[in-house]
């Protein structure tokens, strides 16, 4: 049996190679939202599976409604060890606008000097070098004696246009996807010396609200007053929502909510935070939303409402006296905890409806309603995991929440009653979406051990 | 000196001729929005020109920068008679949509039969058949022995594009078109058989409000919570901005509001309105505004606050998580009695800033300010045309209050220092601005009856 240390070894000798093969797959500028990119994206997949075939995987390109997914199995040399699915994404953001990229965003290059090196090109930490540090991970173990768990990895090429073909290609394929655990490599590290393991999600309940008064859009000055006007009934219910603590006033909305494990909590009070830094970062000087809280436990941890979107009556340049007919506005939930994301919509509309008069109309259009995702701390996968990041990086890693979705992972738990380990390398400066996308050299080496730590670790 | 009852005979006998006049006008497609009938807008004028020098006016056309104005004076026989001035447009709305005309808007006929016979085309109700009634009591005067008073005729060609030569041309020529008061001939009566003299016209503040939070618009997911939302911000606003009982909550609003005197307000409960169908009219059935007035007190005397349009972070198809930078509101006031518009922008500009969290920002963008227009029930010229329509119609005129703004009648008072006297005869059913356009048969014939007896009544 290979000890990690040999695992490690082949790694670190192998690294020039391994940031060759990662500028390859790089190079393919495999835009997913662009159908001129189509062909790129296919090409994208084909390099992946041969990759993953040349490694000894039994892989494949399976054809979906859009792009391409990669599906590859390993097994190990030993019998009755765990069963991982890797999942990562080989499409991209498009690279516009190419006049902001210092280079050629499909040409990566290193960019400055020792320890702080970092690659630069579009994709690459979103999610190309993320998961080839998965990728180079198995090399390192099937070049050394073989992979210590059963692998199967699932790359998708749709993740930045909204994974349309994801839902069903999971469902048609459940029995082959299915393993012990999935691992997630599409989350970030605290900082660049601090890894992090992302065990909370945010759930997301989206409703949208359309309010409708008189029949017909009216003049203000000859109806203004006794008729009834939609902006001034929705203004009311978006004020109404939150008591002047920044609380939700839902009836039952915190039901569920919890108070962090002590462990947890004392982590992040102890991280290096600085909330006057975060808020100037985007221009402000007071943190919103409920009093009592931190700026991190309100984003990891508590759940929210905002409006992310109002509109009614006259809304271009000037001024036009109307008395608008209608108005609608698009409400989110961000849920925590055991919260019932369907009891919460409903509850939310009761509310909607109580603060409408009777003779106004209102109409509901509802976008989605998932609950929140948490990893529940006694779980084996990620005591193993924090484990083998704290001897890699040697600190333990922070169990972070995030404020966001991340629509895999609930598709997992759903479709698959799969839970997951989310584990990445990315660094919040990583400019994602944006131009001149990086990666840091530290995060694709130590990430590629860290896997392999994690493997091992899973396999004990 | 000619008695009244020899004008009214003659309106009478010149009353096929007279509809044939009018006729020739509606057949004239002065629409002044669109270019293609600049020309048409000048052969109005130019017809106006005529008519009016055939009457023994000395009559001009004016170039302005847009369409020309019309402008005629004719003199008594007597010295020391009042001067008035008549102010008109002979420019008309598009007639579109074509399809929904039961014949050409542009080819003018009767309708109806016996009392009930209408005269159907575009703008002969908004303006060119009320601004006739006067022309042809002049004629009937001029045929029979003279003008009771000296008149001054002001017709323009712009007042559906919102006057923009207006003020340019009163500044210009001050001292020959201000005269004693203004008659001002494009209001309605209160029913077909019931005339009315508008008195009151709400004033108008127009403030529009941007509140600028975050630097840039973020993520809900990432960002939610801590961050303030300007949508939040400005919602709440709005709905402080009225409280329960429908009344304006701004400091001060009400100073110089006033009760109505008691003739009016006597008339007023008198006057058979029925609020439900009011109501049913345009789909609701329960009054807005405040709690404890009728629904003509609330368009005509009672000042009030709408929000005609309001805009903020993702409004198309669907949902987008996003937390807006800004967000933007324009608000309305209508003003009534003495209220100062000036006071209640800057009471108003407080009111927000108040609410507005310290590290956000606010834009402020004015659209306008102007008090209500108010004739006093002491006036002279009141009086005397109360008494002139009540001897044509046998029915006491109602002294009606107005909603929106005629901003004439604001010019007038704010430029030549000139009261003025809103008569008109058009109805609520006259579909102005919408297709078959109508006017009573008996408004235009009643009408010019009606300012033969006000400019007798003036002149005694």
């Amino acid at each position: 049996m290979t000890t990690i240390d040999t695992v490690l070894n082949r790694l670190d000798d192998n690294r020039d190679a391994a940031l060759d093969r990662l500028f390859e797959l790089l190079k393919i500028p495999s835009v997913s939202t662009d159908p001129a990119f189509r062909g790129e994206c296919r090409r994208a997949a084909d390099w992946l599976r041969d990759e993953l075939a040349g490694l000894g995987f039994e892989a494949s390109v399976r054809d979906t409604p859009g792009h391409p997914m990669v599906v590859a199995h390993a097994k190990a040399k030993r019998r009755d060890v765990p069963h991982v699915l890797f999942y990562g994404h080989y499409d991209v953001q498009p690279a516009d606008p190419p006049e902001l990229w210092e280079a050629d965003p499909f040409a990566p290059r290193l960019v400055g000097e020792g320890d702080a090196r970092r690659i630069v090109a579009r994709g690459v930490s979103d999610d190309k070098g993320q998961l080839m540090t998965f990728v180079e991970a198995c090399r390192a173990f099937q070049e050394t004696g073989g992979l210590p768990c059963d692998v199967t990895i699932l790359f998708e090429g749709e993740e930045e246009t909204g994974s349309p073909s994801l839902p069903g290609f999971l469902a048609a394929n459940k029995g082959e996807l299915t393993a012990d655990v999935a691992l997630v490599c599409d989350t970030g590290m605290w900082d660049r010396a601090t890894p992090a393991i992302t065990t909370m999600l945010r759930g997301l309940v989206l409703e949208e609200v359309v309010i409708s008064a008189a029949k017909r859009d009216l003049h203000s000055g000859m109806f203004g007053g006794p008729i009834a006007n939609p902006i001034h009934i929705l203004a009311r219910i978006v004020a109404d929502i939150h008591d002047k603590d920044g609380r939700v006033t839902l009836p039952g909305f915190y039901d569920g909510v919890g108070e962090l494990p002590e462990e947890v909590a004392a982590q992040w009070r102890g991280l290096p935070f600085d909330e006057r830094a975060f808020l100037a970062d985007v221009g402000l000087s007071e943190p919103a939303g409920e009093a009592d809280r931190s700026i991190l436990e309100k984003i990891w941890s508590r759940p929210t409402c905002d409006v992310n979107g109002i509109v009614g009556g006259y809304t271009a340049k000037g001024s036009k006296t109307v008395l608008p007919a209608e108005a609608g506005a698009k409400f989110s939930f961000r849920l925590v905890g055991r919260q019932n994301a369907a009891q919460i919509a409903a509850n939310f509309r009761e509310f909607v409806k109580a603060r409408v008069p009777a003779d106004c109309r209102v109409e509901f259009i509802a976008h989605g309603a998932s609950g929140a995702l948490q990893l529940p701390l006694a779980s084996e996968a990620l005591t193993r995991a924090r484990r083998a990041l704290a001897a890699e990086w040697e600190k333990e890693p922070v169990l972070a929440g995030c404020g966001g979705s991340i629509p895999i992972v609930g598709a997992f738990r759903r479709d698959l009653a799969m839970e997951s380990l989310m584990v990445g390398f990315g660094l919040d400066d990583d400019r994602i979406h944006s131009p001149n996308e990086k990666y840091e050299l530290s995060s694709f080496r130590k990430g590629a051990r860290s896997w392999a730590r994690i493997l091992a670790e899973l396999a004990k």
